[in-house]
């Protein structure tokens, strides 16, 4: 490297951490049969949505409202919040960004699970700060751990999903309000709510939106299928979300994906629609698991995480069996929740092509 | 601020430095009658990007490549150029925030010219760099006081934009070519050419890709019509490039964006006829100065500053007057330059507006 990168740039993994299903296809030579391993809802956005993309794609030579402001206001009514508790940013993995850039010196402490979404700790160690994880608690994030170490470390930030990605589980509101009643003084929960459309009611907890302890983060990617936009949000205390400002990319979220967002929000009948295709596509993921032997989690969720009951190398050898096979999916990356593969919810024809596949990938996996 | 923020943080301006024109429409209650203050391209996007766009918009469930493989390596392509010579980005305001973080530690020196680029301090300062100006020289940046302050202070980077903005102004490969033998070693060039496609031939550097000297900016926002989908992509050195890979937001550009992009990068005869109308439009901007005894400046951009004859607070007052009557201009924020108003190029019916406002705004400031 002949350029004077900082001492923490240099310091950093030069190694790319997110390979995309289009790079394996690139390799592979071949496009997939079915894309179920990146969460995405193969479902799609909206028809509302689809046509306000349509109609804002020849506005696209002017930039996005830097304040977005009237999806700010949707969305601020939607959650019966204030317009100065909402931010947005490009996907959750931005404000991600821009939350630990805000909070995260060199050295500070941060807490997450291992395991647990890799975009969160890619932030942390981008920014210098020390991560601290603790082991899940069966198949879940484990409240009184991720505390227990937030003390010990004294860390800025408690990462929890909820549901959780990969492993799907979830807790209820009340755990989560109980953590947040035994959370370090100084420490903030960032709660990642990215599935919060797919989950049961008690999972959401009822916070104030003006709570200083906690910071949600919510997503057009998953439930109103628009991953390819980039519109997340974040709700949080005023000053937290105004202190966004100071860093973020404020031209980040354009124009075709406010509007998109917005005209997602608006279109409730869809997002139920969506909620039972995918309750459907878990429970058909469920069958086949079970059909071929292997234990699918519960999930809250759109995607089953499935317990291929044995170790790592196995469950790493049912997944390339599967991409060879033509179909996407990917898997925890630390054990042990490594013994799991991790299936998306799919059309029937998704479901169809999982069905054909798995008892022979089992097979090679076995062989 | 009940919250923990990094010091660094906390340090940094609580006011947002960007007012988009959305904001400045709510607040005066009506929509502009002229939008052209953001030097976006009113000529919109190419038919082909808008087909692309409204194509792409039901596939908008699946992220976009985080690789961009197919943009790269159509972009490749065009500059003759390797794929690992390109990284894309959130426009190139995302991409300078990168190219700071990478590159500028706390305290580092970083020069600039003194009423250029407002977003680039904004990452500079962002990111506790410290900024080092040096005056315009007329109404353009001074190569020679750029390379004599970076060799003063030691700086990682200087920043030069070519053509210019806010000015319009721009100097020729040649004088760049010269300005990258005279660098100080271990300083690179941010050379942000964003405006490349509407300049002459002759202020295109030719640069070798490989040149650890120099990193350029390019975007789909100024000629492409494309403000609004947030695609930027930068042409430099392969390990400086690869180097992106460690802190940028692998998933921001999204699946929307790189189909608009691939598409209008093909349309060369739709940036044909935007190069026309913008030169077209330039006239009208000059003509309409001149006639109200104003001095248009030259320009190489979708814009002509416009000197006003006096002092800052007197074309504070004409642009003032401007929006006043639905005319969205802006103005450099920086004495001497701030004598002058920029007027972004438009449509028929824009120069029509202009042409009508402008003796009346003149006459209030005058009043």
């Amino acid at each position: 490297m002949s350029h004077r990168l900082t001492p923490l740039a240099q310091s950093l993994p030069a190694t790319v951490p997110f390979v995309g299903p289009e790079a394996q296809e690139r390799q592979r030579g071949a496009p997939f049969a079915a894309r179920l391993g990146a969460n995405e809802s193969v479902f799609g956005p909206s028809p509302l949505a689809i046509a306000a993309m349509e109609a804002a794609a020849r506005d696209a030579w002017m930039y996005g409202d830097p304040e977005g402001f009237d999806l700010r206001a949707d969305l601020a009514q939607h959650h019966g919040v204030a317009m100065a508790n909402i931010v947005l940013g490009e996907g959750i993995d931005g404000l991600l960004g821009s939350l630990v850039r805000l909070l995260v010196a060199p050295g500070d402490a941060v807490v997450t699970s291992a395991g647990a979404y890799p975009t969160f700790n890619y932030h942390v160690t981008g920014y210098g700060g020390t991560l601290h994880t603790v082991p899940y608690s069966g198949d879940a994030e484990d409240p009184d751990a991720l505390l227990a170490k937030a003390r010990q470390t004294g860390a800025k930030v408690i990462y929890l999903a909820n549901p959780d990605n990969p492993m799907g589980s979830h807790h209820t509101g009340a755990t989560i309000t109980d953590m947040l009643d035994r959370l370090p003084t100084g420490c903030l929960l960032c709660l990642d709510e990215a599935y919060a459309d797919l989950a049961p009611p008690s999972a959401i907890p009822p916070i104030s939106p003006d709570d200083p302890r906690v910071i949600r983060m919510r997503t057009f990617s998953k439930a109103h299928g628009l991953a390819g936009l980039r519109v997340g949000y974040a709700i949080g205390h005023p000053d937290l979300i105004a202190a966004f400002d100071r860093v973020r990319n404020h031209f980040g979220v354009g124009r075709i994906a406010q509007a998109g967002a917005r005209a997602a929000l608006t279109d409730r009948d869809w997002l139920s629609q969506v909620v039972n295709l995918v309750d459907e596509s878990r429970k058909a993921i469920r069958d086949i698991a079970e059909a071929n032997g292997l234990r699918p989690l519960p999930s809250a969720t759109n995607f089953v995480t499935v317990d291929c009951g044995q170790d790592g190398a196995f469950a790493r050898k049912v997944l390339a069996a599967l991409i060879d096979d033509g179909i996407f999916v990917r898997m925890p990356g630390v054990a042990p929740l490594d013994r799991c593969i991790r299936i998306g919810c799919g059309t029937d024809a998704d479901m169809a092509r999982l069905r054909g596949a798995l008892p022979q990938a089992l097979a090679r996996a076995l062989s």
